[in-house]
């Protein structure tokens, strides 16, 4: 079940994690969208997983030092060894009013001890929101291929 | 002048870089691409800069526990205020050995004190990659308004 | 509503967390308590928090390196300015096995620019779990006056 | 002896310790006051120990970015496995200035490498300070056990 | 009095602390000394300081990962606005068995919020080793003259 | 040759580097002039190394929140197992204006897994400096060794 590996993190945004200006690092909300992805893929394999591909991320609201930021992931879509994960990134002021800073997916890997993939049980989507992103999983997985060859012609 | 931005970040992978197995966190990659692509761009504007996106990024390779990671940017490209940067990643192992783990492209807006855009000084290409780069950053520039588009369509 | 404070934050037990035979280091915890009952607290009253105490910790079960740790977070009781939160540890292994490792109640007081108290909104408990603890805060309230008492004859 | 545990640690609080109004988190004394009790444990036994409890604690001053923290502990009452430590954390200020923040008694345990507890030597306490809290330890002991009853009605 | 500055500083060294061999790395050691010095001659002064120089170190022993670490320092010189400040680096096994890693010196400098230099009170030497390190550092100070005059020289 | 050590590591000053008049930490500076020597060394005889000693540092010049730091080392000669690697930090501000804060000398030795010295590769000189720095190096190796004698007379 995609609930089954739900898994979220709140924290609040610190000094360390801002410019001198008081906004949040874009380095900050990616590093927690691969840790959040990870557990929610761990979760779903129960196994250790890598960190095979992150889809392009737009910065849409930025988060600011004090405010409270949700990290939520689950898995969307699997494959034979991989796990297309979807999370989303969403910052909460003092007065508890909230923004959609970011929405990522992240493709994880069960590996085994050696680093070799290993086969994970499939994902069943039971809310609108899982079915729907699990019904375009193949969509994007698709442009992933592209995107590889057309990246590969553009360096 | 590209070769003006250059940036380059050096560093031994510590065991709180990686999982259990010795490999490195792709969260690691993440934030040191965005940490030097950042650095890349204030040596070219002379600004505060933040991220407003980063392209797809592919783990091609895994750095270990105790590898030098050599992490390496520059500006290709400018708009009026958003410059393209491209960082790659490169670990080094204890004999020497050198092996590319990823690239990626990274667009930084310079902003002012109340974090409004402001103007860049266009960025002039030299060596033979930096003309490559700068040459092929138009059609990655459309491809990003194509793949927005597109994301907004799979949500 | 005590539902509105609801707080988890979901991390993996990394080698800094952890003593040479990777059991997880009492004082992580103890943080992770207080940082997520103050962000339930914050997400309560809508203003700065600080700990004025946390009740005694028992550590029943411990968490290991490489176990995923969910803390989760409510306001049980409010008072003029101070807000009982009670906050719980779970570790889960790779298996999926979960352990209560740890529960506590922690103090918080929403305090002013200046430092001062100030009076938070009444929280009104929902669940069943929610509604017991908010009848049994009356009891330990009365405990941390004694043991204050009490404390201070001991030392 | 007493003494031969007793541990100082002294640091200045910096702004990663601090909320945004320059005030130490909660988190960071109890972190100090753990890791300090527990660093005394070990000079006291010899052996790894890991922490089995925490007595409540009050917060009742605060320390200040730029303060100098002193945490000091020393074992004042011995079991089988099981040692108490009394900590207390006194912060000066630029000028010289200290304050009493809190105290707190942890209760570390002995563990060898299955994390079996083992067997302490007995301490001895010298100054009027330690033979004070030495003769005291007994009743809270009995508090511990009691309270631990009690917690389990309240949950 | 020099005694007034007394800084001890102790501390577990953990996994981030130490190469993949687990031994403690110099630029550890080197942090500590300077963090520890530089709250002695805060103490003695109290006034902001700032590091003017480091003498020579070498590392006679090394501290391993599960060592318990002891820095120690205080002021021994004073000249206007300058403090020369003694640190030791006492490593300490499982067993309790003591090693002597460094020792150093450093000069710190008393400064107002323009960053300017500010005279500081005179230090008072009073044990034995306070009275001979007093004694000396006139001669240091002499070949810390010299020695920058020879650096200049050698660059 | 000297070159093939060359290593580099930039990064931006942050508030966690700084103190409370945002001017970089002594111990920040030691500290990077330790890792990037230690880089170095490494990339010039393939082994794990262990700092021995560093020369005297005088921090002539400070770096400030917000300005990027360059640290750039390369290996300068070398003995049996010992290395004397030059390392430098420029800070540069906001609008490109560079300033040398300090360099110094630091001599790291090649160790095997029982922590044992081995030998080195020689160093081959190539550019001006590295010629001017190799051929001096002699001169402050004897200069080491003396200090050493030194100041066991002056403890
Ligand atoms: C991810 C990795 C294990 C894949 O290994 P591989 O030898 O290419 O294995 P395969 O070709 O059998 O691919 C395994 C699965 O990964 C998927 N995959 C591989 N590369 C991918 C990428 N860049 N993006 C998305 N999926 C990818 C494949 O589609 C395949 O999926 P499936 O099993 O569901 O059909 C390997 O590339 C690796 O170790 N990379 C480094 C990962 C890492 O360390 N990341 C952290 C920072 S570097
Ligand atoms: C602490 C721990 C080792 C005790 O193990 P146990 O199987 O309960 O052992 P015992 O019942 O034989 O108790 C051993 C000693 O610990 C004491 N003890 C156990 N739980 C305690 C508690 N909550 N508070 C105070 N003392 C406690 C016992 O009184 C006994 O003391 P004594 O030997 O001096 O008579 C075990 O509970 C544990 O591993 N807990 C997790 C510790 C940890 O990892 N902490 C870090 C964060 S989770
Ligand atoms: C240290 C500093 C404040 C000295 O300022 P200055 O303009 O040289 O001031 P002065 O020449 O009046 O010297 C003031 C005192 O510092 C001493 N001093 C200056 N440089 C020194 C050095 N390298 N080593 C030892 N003492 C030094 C002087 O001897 C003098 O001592 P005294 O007052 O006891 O007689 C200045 O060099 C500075 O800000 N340096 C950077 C400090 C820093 O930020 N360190 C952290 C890492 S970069
Ligand atoms: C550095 C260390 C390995 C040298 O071991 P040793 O038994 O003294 O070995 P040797 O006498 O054979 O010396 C080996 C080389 O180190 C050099 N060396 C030793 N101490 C030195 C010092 N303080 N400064 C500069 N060079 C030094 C010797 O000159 C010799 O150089 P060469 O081989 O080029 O001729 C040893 O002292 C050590 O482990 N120290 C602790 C290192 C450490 O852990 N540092 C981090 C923080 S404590």
């Amino acid at each position: 079940m995609a609930s089954a590996s739900r898994t979220v993190k709140t924290l609040l945004v610190l000094p360390s994690d801002t410019n001198s200006y008081g906004t949040i690092f874009g380095r900050q909300v990616l590093a927690l969208i691969d840790e959040v992805a990870a557990i929610a893929a761990m979760r779903h394999c129960k196994q250790l997983v890598v960190t095979a591909s992150i889809d392009s991320v737009d910065f849409l609201n930025t988060a600011r030092l004090g405010d409270i930021l949700t990290v939520e992931a689950f898995v969307t879509w699997t494959g034979n060894a991989s796990m297309e994960v979807y999370a989303e990134v969403v910052p909460e002021n003092r007065t508890g009013e909230k923004n959609l800073t970011t929405t990522s997916f992240v493709t994880m890997v069960a590996i085994d001890k050696e680093g070799k993939p290993v086969a994970v049980p499939s994902v069943i989507p039971e809310t609108d929101k899982e079915k729907r992103l699990h019904q375009s999983a193949v969509q994007r997985r698709q442009l992933r291929v592209e995107r590889r060859k057309r990246q590969e012609g553009l360096h």
